[in-house]
């Protein structure tokens, strides 16, 4: 089957790109010798995890309990859920752990790590620091970093951090410097615990941006990255890779056209592609997507999905196309604005070798 | 099973407020002697159609050919799917139609009216008019209307007309002006078709702000409408229901508390919620979704999700609340902004008829 066949709209990934991404980053990291712990909340698929971890030995990032869930049955033991836990989901997490993977948790609350630490079944915990992003986390110093640590008793397995502030940065300066503060906020709170006594087995710390940018990682024990390995639009923008590293495309179809308002219509709207504007801020706004010919994966214009209805893309032509030879149910790409968002609602991957034949067709773990 | 007790994020549904916005509209449309074509689009769910329908015998509207696979399954005949058709999806129709539905298309091109009349299986064709939206659609008067007619021969049905722009309305007055052009456009359509000898059955109109807010529906047969079955908090700052009318609403769990900041975090992000900043231009923004108590469904504040990460959203905090006393755990709602799209992430609702009990769980037919 060709990607010119298939029902619309519907995901597209170049495993060429795919591939190339992934050594990018496993060499950047390789330098360092440190370990990559990829996220898999962008990918949520077992085919992509066996690339990046060259099979399924190997630690994993997850950001939703049906991904561990799903990846744990898929033979990957070592999984860090890296999203707040409460106590209510603690008998979700030991019942995958009693099937025989190690699910780490986070968290940042005292209470919760009480509730960790009375939990029957024990249940590792990283706990999650707060590098400048201000969205979870403790302070790397002081009381409740401490307190925390000694709630959780045995329990305590590391320290946590993701510099998210790392994809507001807009050059490599930027980022390197955030990726210094990361690593300072991680490895001074580990330092902090430890001489209190704590064992501090993990440092992680991690974004795609920052993974790709610090100067060292001394002290760190792990790093997490996962958005690098599909790329977008955003990130081509801020310049943690090139627009040629986009590997995630959603095929659509024309389905109808409006010369008279230099504009078409495709059936890729707000679900496919996901309402997410975040170019708006960049140098380039893409509106809801990037709009290219089906085999010129490389060609990037003007041509961009303007509005975003439910099932339909308002696209806004670029004059000098060949407007007039355009027909409805022709199929065009659209690069995605942030590819985690839009490959949310799709439930599979048509994956090709060749921008062309669809070789595989890797299943993907939505919801929650 | 009590809503406080569901795994998170999920999706509830108030039966009292959906049967209540079931009735009103249908009130509205009885009053003018004219058949509800429901859209089933926000809802895709076949227990909302039974409600809607009153049973399945009736006719609704879809926006994807998966809802038209999933709702002929569950026994409904009368389908239209009402984004424009492509050749390459005549095939998908037709099975459908020969297991005993019968699906009609739109169209506004006359490559694909031709194509629908040379289709082997007949596929009833609603010809799609612009009334004003700027989106799909031929002019109701002209030469490409009656060329699209004459195209595709026994297979025209009649006409169609979404005013997708009555969203853009603030007021009661601004909807019944677009009502009365989005009746007309049809309408003409339909006197054209008819001048010229074409037999044209179904003239369609419809959205939910100008199905409520029309003087009359002479000449109409049917109108669609959807998204007033759940309810949004757009819908709400638009004026076309209240604030009580909002049905759906995402259930989260409290993931982590920062005073320091007035914020907390919850596990309904970009993904459980949906980008859609809708209400960013009306009278309030209420960010990425309004948040209330788990039991306190009527209590509208000003405590919003004002960033939402994939699984994180960032509830900055009416200063008023008693912040002191949330746990790391406790149970939020949020009501959407946009609740087509909201809804899309997810794959059931949990229905309760008292606000806490769950009652039910639906599920949903996402994907194409």
């Amino acid at each position: 089957m060709k990607l010119s066949e298939i029902p619309t709209p519907a995901l597209a990934l170049d495993r060429r790109i795919l591939k190339r991404n992934i050594a990018t980053m496993a060499e950047a990291l390789a330098r360092h010798r440190v370990m990559l712990r990829p996220h898999l909340k962008t990918a949520k698929s077992i085919d992509v995890a066996r690339l990046v971890l060259g099979g399924v030995d190997g630690a994993i990032t997850v950001s939703t309990l049906a991904e561990a869930e799903y990846f744990a049955a898929h033979g990957i033991k070592d999984i860090l859920y890296a999203v707040g836990i409460t106590p209510e989901k603690l008998a979700r997490v030991a019942k995958i752990n009693e099937a025989g993977a190690d699910v780490l948790v986070i968290t940042d609350d005292l209470d919760t790590a009480s509730a960790i630490h009375a939990y029957p079944a024990p249940i590792s915990t990283l706990i999650e620091i707060d590098s400048g992003e201000g969205r979870a986390g403790v302070p790397p110093e002081g009381p409740e970093l401490l307190a925390i640590g000694e709630a959780l008793g045995p329990r305590l397995a590391g320290v946590i951090t993701h510099a998210g502030h790392s994809y507001g940065a807009r050059d490599a300066a930027g980022r390197a410097a955030i990726a210094k503060a990361e690593r300072s906020a991680v490895v001074d709170a580990a330092k902090l615990l430890r001489a209190a006594g704590r064992k501090v087995e993990i440092v992680s710390m991690g974004s795609s941006p920052t993974a790709l940018a610090a100067a060292t990682y001394e002290g760190v024990t792990e790093v997490r990255a996962g958005v690098y390995m599909f790329g977008d639009l955003f990130q081509a923008e801020i310049g943690t890779h090139g627009p040629e590293d986009i590997a995630v495309t959603v095929i659509a179809s024309v389905i109808g056209k409006r010369p008279d308002l230099h504009q078409f219509l495709i059936d890729a709207g707000a679900i496919a592609l996901s309402k997410d504007r975040s170019t708006e801020a960049t140098p380039h706004d893409y509106g809801f997507g990037l709009v290219r010919g089906l085999d010129d994966t490389g060609r990037f214009g003007t041509t961009i999905v303007r509005r975003a209805y439910q099932e339909h893309g308002v696209v806004a032509c670029d004059p000098a196309l060949p407007f007039p030879t355009l027909k409805v149910g022709d199929k065009v790409r659209v690069a995605p604005n942030h590819v985690c968002l839009t490959a949310a609602a799709h439930d599979r991957y048509f994956v090709t070798d060749d921008g062309e034949t669809v070789a595989a067709v890797w299943p993907r773990i939505n919801g929650w």
